[in-house]
């Protein structure tokens, strides 16, 4: 399935930070959207982007892009759907002056996911959230976000339990990669050879924005799901990547066969309609008996899928496993762009 | 308190490995204990240790230790202590030798921790358990071992909860530096921009060991610690210090100002016996908001001490919070060593 | 240009190590060659593939070839050409074994590299150098070499001075990945937060190679390059691809502008021939001040790019420039893959 | 030798930064020197150091000096000597000021290295340079430098062999630590898994700050030695400890062994004094075939000493060597220290 005609014309909000790159780096052959428009701080306003931008990717800057002039970001510029890579500093009022403006705003930013009439989407999770624009009052336009880098992971991984079983408590303890942090991020002084056991806000969202995701749409609000999760994250020098060591009880008894079945066949809509940034298999099981590993499975799928092992029983709670995400992609960008497919097909109505 | 007249001859078993060399930078000017022997494999035999060594440690090594001849595994060497830093491979029975031999056979090898006639030593903790030797039938000799490098640090830091509140269960994610898992160890290849989740045999030893060592002495056995614990274990790119992301039950309620109270106050056998290797406060609570960290804090007291940080309720067992310890010096040499100084003083009667 | 009719069968001799790994990665969906042999130690002998191996590439090993029995090194495999990723301490002989049984033997190993008939080749730079089989008493078998790791990038950025200005003296001081030393390779400890100021033998190899690989081909035999060559070389914390400081000093004056222009309109046979591993453009030079840099720019052309920056007059010599080149696939498995295109458009007559 | 009395009382500025808690980490046990200010940019004027700070020093910062009020970088501060560990946008005009006020500055900044009648000042090789205050015109104050964080260690392996045999040529190619970047300094994000193969000015400082070491005092002026170097810096994921590869051409014949003995042998004033901060022999030579490295050597003698090791011929230039110093102690605060120290026995009259 696909749109009809030309590529939608996009705009990237934020487009100079790293979040902002990775944006770019996955849009610029993306066969349904065309980068029409990059905006940033005012400062930079007018520079092209290959001059104003420290390009980190490892995929060469299309000189196309480089060439465009960078905005200021109101809804002046062109584009239908905006890419909000935007600080949490600045993304809450810009974003609702771009959704006023008729944008759809895809925002990856913190500031609008837990509002109540904000869809917090996967969209091989949720995607019967995306009614809940009905909701907002932007006229044509609308905001739809998607969760935490490591909440994305977490959640695609217990969401098939969730659906069989039904989960009670989930602890997890996280390893997150530097990428997570932006640019400059994590200063090396405090990373190399070492690991810093706290990372500001996280550790509220993961406990909170599982709860949203799983949720139950009931037209005009979600009602959270009903379990309990306690997060402690830490940052370990790896540069892509989070890793989580999760503990999880289920409502229902199950057997590790049953739980591994229930993620290796997991599909979710947008393998259904093959949207373009869509996994195969959103969940891998791996039986390797030190894997996933960052370095060696955080590209899988394009770093869209989910990597997980380790299962076995947990003396504490019912069972334990490893999971692993790529934080910039699958919990970021990726996930954001995927969003932005599902709704270019499911477009509320 | 110390020992009068001349110092103790030692032994170092397995004085080429990792552990071997740890040992000999703590031991070769120590107040009490004198190496007189350094034995290693047959292969090695008769070689200098400066010659047959790849010495690894910060301090260099002392030219009288350089000079010394290896010798062969047997109690036939000079010493009355003989710190085992055997592979576990080979340790088993030439401790028992040892022991047999006459020897005090400090061992920092996994292989006789869990005999029931054999104390698993931290001196702070569990002091009493050395009475446990009279059960051996080594005559004069005995073997008194240390536990694995994660479980110290995790235990200590829980004594003094379980001796004011009692532990009901424990939930512990461990980030583990390299250094533990000694030369060669873990490829280079394996763990840049990397994480291993799975450390052999690791979870088994850390879900056991804490209830022998936090159990009752009952004159000929150790009657188990009653709690759960489930670890997870992992390794990170960070060259020594192993933290734990713990989850704790308590049996009763207690106040955050109190447990932090319970750490910050605690002291052991060794601060009262004023043992060379005894650290002043075993247990350090450090405010800081992102601490402990393993390249800031791992050296703390000389390594002796557990750094603990960011006590914070949890929304599945009670209390939440972070540790580190210095896998190599509390984990393993230095709580070999510091065992050693308290049956010199303390010496079953 | 293409070979017509079906694929080369071609077989991978040390199929487990890490170049053998990276063989496979790169062969396994080739356009013109077949894997239909993996061959190993003798000890290996009969198991499957994917459960003898240790499989440490990103991209995932195909269900087909991890269903292949790993065969015994002799040349009663199947297959034309042989690609020889063996340890040096057993390359020698068996590689002649496989040339005089027939095959064509793409060797990475060091073994015969300096022998007087045979090719030390890269295809963008000597390929003439092939008539040289024609002095192998191996019938219709022959051996082809690659040159070291380091070797490989740096001549690819010599040639084109050696071919306008003619080359006199170079430095060059290396920092070089660990994926280099092999697996398990660089221990751990031994690297992370250090600089390991030697790797053996590589340093004489970096001093001599290139007098060959640069050297005029006079029909049986290669008149060495008449230049002066001082390496220093380093192991530094990275996964791939080797760095290189260099100062040259050429034979005749040459500018700035001239030296990026030779290096950025570089084109070498395979280029011309458009070899399915050619990279379009050998040679890339960029302008930023800080470029190019191994996690930026190793995977440039897919890895088989030279990155070249930083070309800045030298008070001592002429010229200093850094460069990059990836260390497993331009300077080995990739190098010998397109030697193997090479050979297999223009086989010696 | 030392001074009578009572302690020296002195100022450190910039005491927030790296450089500056390196400062107070040396200072504040040290056996002459009493710190009775702290002073940093007027933003933190009034606040507790042990607020204002976030120490991320190994070792702890003692009580006595967190309690101390951060006062704004005026003269009226009190002390005899101060640190200066400001920054270089206003190192210049501050430590001028600080002179005319009559302290006696020892900077680490390079903003007043190069001026005529500042001495660029290694204790160990050109005290005789600390005359040139003479020419200042500070009054009873004045201002003494010490070299950039690489020259530091690559001018002390380079004096003996310039007063033995002279000095022709000097290639260095440096693998620098982040911490000589200061903090934050480089991005994780930049340095894991990567080279960044360009350091800001830092070749520039590296190609002229050893002339004037190195040169001869002319009563009024220092009269540069003649010789030519040519540098290349690199930073690596390294914590501490700076690297050089060093090719060097000498005026007259050496022997490696009269190298060797001209290294190993060296004294210099610091070591006839016995200042506190003085290493005992400020020059190692490492026998090891791979030694120095950074994470083993870089403490030696308090990280005062130069490590140097792989003394062997170069086919270009003469002598090929690898030499690492400890690039914040040595190479920075140490240094400084030094300086101190010497002035205060020394003081030109």
């Amino acid at each position: 399935m696909q749109p009809k005609g030309k590529k939608i014309p996009v705009a990237v909000l934020g487009a100079t930070g790293m979040v902002g790159q990775k944006f770019i780096e996955l849009l610029q052959e993306h066969p349904w959207f065309e980068i029409v428009a990059l905006a940033a701080s005012e400062r930079s306003e007018g520079q092209r982007y290959g001059q104003a931008v420290q390009w980190r990717m490892a995929t060469p800057l299309l000189p196309s892009i480089a060439e465009m002039k960078l905005q200021s970001c109101t809804p002046h510029i062109a584009g239908d759907i905006a890419f909000s890579a935007l600080d949490s500093s600045v993304a809450g009022e810009i974003e609702s002056t771009f959704a006023k403006g008729g944008f759809i705003v895809i925002s990856n930013s913190r500031n609008h996911r837990m509002h109540s009439d904000v869809p917090l989407l996967i969209p091989e999770v949720n995607p019967e959230h995306l009614e809940l624009v009905h909701a907002q009052k932007y006229g044509s336009g609308m905001i739809i976000t998607n969760p935490n880098c490591v909440v994305c992971g977490l959640v695609m991984a217990l969401h098939p339990l969730a659906q069989r079983w039904g989960i009670d408590t989930v602890q997890v303890t996280t390893m997150q990669a530097v990428s997570g942090a932006g640019y400059p991020g994590v200063a090396s002084f405090d990373i190399i050879d070492n690991v810093i056991p706290y990372i500001a806000s996280e550790e509220e969202k993961v406990e909170s924005e599982p709860l949203k995701i799983l949720g139950s749409f009931q037209k005009t609000y979600i009602e959270p799901y009903q379990m309990v999760i306690s997060a402690q994250c830490n940052r370990v020098p790896v540069m892509d990547g989070h890793m989580g060591c999760v503990s999880v009880k289920l409502k229902e008894k199950a057997s590790p066969a049953d739980i591994i079945d229930a993620w290796t066949t997991f599909q979710g809509l947008p393998q259904t309609l093959k949207l373009p940034s869509a996994p195969s298999f959103p969940l891998l099981y791996m039986d390797g008996l030190n894997h996933p590993q960052p370095k060696l499975h955080r590209l899988s799928e394009k770093g869209m899928s989910v990597s997980i092992g380790r299962l076995r029983p947990c003396p504490v709670l019912d069972w334990k496993f490893t999971l692993l995400s790529h934080n910039t992609i699958r919990g970021a960008a990726g996930c954001a762009i995927l969003n932005a497919e599902l709704i270019t097909i499911m477009k509320p109505s």
